[in-house]
């Protein structure tokens, strides 16, 4: 009986070591007599198009875990109902008895669909899915892979930007950071300021509309009191009238997305307040940046995916593999599971409590809650 | 008698670790008694507003030279001929005998003009210049401090991005690389590739006007054989008309540069081909990114730091130093000097025999001039 891996959705930097874990794991059960990875994700799974992950050396897998993106490849296709049958049939075919799916809310909703045609048809199949998105908007577990990575990679941008913006001055610079429809990543932006006038000056999560008006005084008065300003700014942020700030929108899977955010918002400072002004978008790289890696969400997403190995041959099924977060001044997290039922298809946004009564920045109980995630962050070391 | 030290330009990753190796070789001449730093460049030049570089503990000191961007603050402002009288008179009433002026051939113009005036009016004034520029455009030296890091963080960005491209497939995928109008950074992208279909697949050099019909054409071939495409392609690339592909423009101090050149070469392929297409810009991040760092980079931004202090002390003015490397199958550079007339003004771009006849890629013969500057490249871990 073989234990079968398909990714969905945007890879992460750490996808890969999900999939290492779900290998090694495989090992230790001497029930699962091969381990399969469906190729770009459910069209290999409806097509049977599958690589040998057993046949990987420990060296190979060791690399492949250490790569970003997805060694076995990925797709955004949602699935159909006719899909679901294929995929049982396909399946049986190949002697799968266990599936891993890896993927966000919507993945999680598949997976779920997936579990329950399973289940309504009588076949052994157990699925269990394993959590991944940058986004960090799925609920009932303390954060998913993938995001701690992303924060840093913006963590880390946010602080060199803004150090530029620091030795040059006399500029407004608006980095735009990815997570969509939440602000998770945009709020950990906030771990780059060691003092209290480093980078980020003014932070948006698009949890709260942003009126222009509001934003621009913001602008003006940080401006007027350092004589520069870093702002960071969501993807998904929206004005008072619901508008990204007469950006051009692409259509996303999740409402739409503005294609030049921070370049609008940059023109706008400058023709409203006189100041020269300037967006960067480091954008997907920020999904997938090797080097600007969380160590902790390596190891974390690598035990997720042991975790999910030991819940399928416990024979369980319809479940998502959970991080808890240990109590105690040490971080630390263990894996949980929960229903896909309460996982699929809800959006976590980032809590209006750790939000700032301006809506210009976070509370320290998020810097707190996101520094262990992040890992070590070195300061703009500026000579006054 | 005191040591000045003023940063010119867009600071880079390695721009501190310059202004490390001047202060600590400083130390070992007794003649130097004091090393000042000035704020925001040319600015604080003129002021007469320094920081004091001895008053910084041997920790902070190595905290400063690691850390990115200019700690002292730096100036994109040209000298006019008032500037460099006032300069003068500033530097002999703080007691100034050395002034160390860091950044590329704008700035090394002005240098040039500072020792001219100096020698002219009969000034005790020894000046170095202290080269500095990712774009790697100044003649006489091998490369420039700053050059090797930015190299660096594109060709990690496009093995990056070029593993998304590949794990999600169906999707033409333009990376817009710093450099003005040399292709030194974009032709470093290549060494992202560890086999052949590894992106970067294109590769264009500004130093080559690339027609839109060849362009589309190369993007269609690529794509029919491998269903994604990535290309790397510099800001400063024109079309055989001489115009950026419709892409809105911007002033630089050296002619026109597209502020959405990726995103209009990403419409152009959709609208012709048929194909889905995005563009990406990791922008100024390339410049000052910390941890994409090169490491050879930064020892050698010390070192030619330390070198322009020796220089100083031995009565030399009118020079910058320049990196020299030393023949032999194992990498390593010396430090040089040369005349500061021959570097001023001038622009090196990328040399017409490295680049493949096709205009699409760049020759083996670069790639191993630049592996080691760039350092060791994991690889993007694909399972067939």
């Amino acid at each position: 009986m073989r234990a079968l891996l398909a990714h969905s959705g945007g890879p992460t930097a750490v996808i890969n070591a999900s999939l290492q874990g779900i290998v090694e794991e495989a090992q230790w059960h001497a029930v699962i007599t091969g381990v399969l990875g469906a190729r770009f994700g459910i069209e290999g799974l409806l097509a049977g198009d599958f690589v040998d992950l057993r046949a990987l050396s420990p060296e190979r897998l060791a690399a492949v875990g250490h790569a970003t993106s997805s060694a076995i490849g990925t797709s955004r296709r949602a699935a159909t109902p006719a899909d679901l049958e294929r995929v049982l049939d396909v399946c049986r075919a190949n002697d799968v008895r266990w599936l891993f799916y890896t993927g966000g809310n919507g993945s999680m909703e598949t997976a779920r669909q997936i579990a329950a045609a399973a289940r309504a048809a009588g076949r052994a199949l157990g699925v269990i899915g394993v959590p991944k998105t940058i986004d960090n908007d799925l609920t009932a577990t303390d954060h998913t892979p993938g995001y701690p990575s992303a924060a840093r990679f913006f963590a880390c941008a946010t602080r060199d930007i803004g150090a530029d913006n620091r030795a040059l001055r006399g500029l407004v610079q608006i980095i735009e950071v990815l997570g969509r429809h939440t602000g998770w990543i945009t709020a950990a932006t906030t771990l780059a300021r060691h003092r209290p006038d480093d980078a980020p000056h003014l932070v948006y999560l698009p949890e709260q509309p942003l009126p222009l008006a509001r934003f621009l005084d913001d602008v003006q008065r940080v401006f007027d009191r350092l004589g520069r300003c870093t702002v960071t700014v969501c993807e998904g942020q929206l004005d008072e009238h619901g508008a990204p700030f007469g950006a051009d929108v692409r259509q996303s899977s999740r409402g739409p997305l503005a294609t030049n955010l921070a370049h609008r918002l940059a023109l706008v400072v400058t023709e409203r307040l006189g100041v020269k002004a300037r967006g960067e978008k480091p954008g997907l790289l920020g999904r997938v940046s090797t080097e600007l890696r969380s160590e902790v969400d390596w190891m974390e997403a690598r035990r997720v995916g042991e975790a999910a190995v030991r819940a399928a041959v416990a024979g369980q099924s319809g479940l998502m593999v959970t991080l808890e977060r240990l109590p105690g001044p040490d971080y630390g997290c263990a894996t949980g599971l929960v229903p896909l039922d309460r996982v699929a298809g809800t959006e976590r946004r980032f809590p209006a409590t750790w939000i700032e009564s301006g809506g210009q920045d976070v509370r320290s109980d998020f810097r707190d809650w996101a520094a262990p995630l992040v890992g070590p962050l070195g300061a703009d070391e500026a000579i006054d």
